[in-house]
């Protein structure tokens, strides 16, 4: 696979949200123009985003609806299992657990971990909540591939390191800061206040807007 | 204010919260150089995003740490306080509500909406929970500008467009469909499990490298 831009990576969730609901509606077939029309993008930059992976279009047929997302859910790492564990058992991190969607794509969470008494060994969908002390040992006796952190940026960081040490390779991190760790180490960050923000600046551009 | 892209706009909350960390480092001054380090970006991006705005930087001084976190803090539309309610007081909606660093930058979460009776009257951080029926006359009698949807995807579309009746101009959409209403209501879509995603991407674009 040739490198891909991150622009066109970052596009193909949202591609994948769409055949699936097509999909549910039973739509076999859908031409780029059609599909641009519906996700509200150029019908060029469809083709163009997906002829980086060789095209899976016919010209003049348009997209095979079923096939198109099954090929983008292979590239997007879902067709195979991933083991999951969640760091921080909060509202947050419970809400991860909870989600069902998660398991129809093949990630599948095993624990929750928490320092809080109070919340260890409760069950939640995504399994038990267990002690913190207890995850270093658990990722690598379980071959834990991802681990989620849903708390403070300030541990986040601390058990983070330690968790690379234990051979931790993927983080989908939720704390309030941008980790970086190895350069074999993959982490998603994910700054659920920076939508908030982008969502004020537009409502800023149009008060200004308003009063021109 | 002239017409500012997506690109740059998605990119100014990355800087206030680069800068709030400096700033709390009690760091006066940094150059686009430095920032561009620490951010991981190249410093002409940095200057390109930031003269959209008119520029904040003196040739040869770089940035005043605060001015700057307080001009792109005044972009974002954090001088002024918004008010938010949450609809679906679930695991995602609560820890919304109780996430303290909302408050701090002006937002100001006065109640969640949910239809189950057993969280009906519970108190959060965000305000009491209350009955599903109540948000109409209720975002009417407080001013509600932005509404957090956390609740699935049939539901939100079906509450979303009464509550653009009832004259809400904002969503904060967390349910899984990219809703869309007049072309007056601003809509910011967070597709969490779409984050998860590009990790799974990465995960087996570096799996099929390691196997070259």
């Amino acid at each position: 696979m040739n490198k891909i831009s991150k622009a066109v990576i970052a596009r193909l969730p949202r591609y994948y949200r769409y055949l699936d609901e097509l999909r549910q509606q039973k739509i076999e077939r859908i031409s780029s123009k059609e599909l641009s029309e519906l996700m509200n993008v150029t019908a060029s930059q469809i083709r163009q985003d997906l002829n980086n992976f060789g095209g899976f279009g016919q010209q003049g047929y348009g997209y095979n609806v079923q096939y198109l997302y099954d090929e983008i859910g292979k590239l997007l790492g879902l067709g195979i299992r991933h083991k999951m564990v969640i760091v921080g058992a909060g509202n947050l991190g419970q809400a991860i657990a909870n989600y069902g969607n998660f398991k129809n794509r093949g990630f599948e969470i095993t624990a929750l971990f928490d320092k809080n008494p109070e919340l260890i060994g409760k069950k939640t969908a995504g399994g038990e909540i267990k002690d913190i002390s207890e995850i270093y040992s658990y990722v690598k006796e379980n071959d834990i591939e991802i681990v989620a952190l849903t708390l403070p940026k300030g541990p986040a960081k601390e058990i983070g390191e330690k968790l690379v040490e234990c051979g931790v390779k993927a983080f989908w991190n939720f704390a309030h800061t941008d980790l970086k760790f190895s350069s074999d180490v993959i982490v998603e960050n994910v700054h659920l206040s920076e939508s908030l923000m982008k969502l004020t600046y537009r409502i800023s551009e149009k008060n200004q807007k308003s009063k021109q």
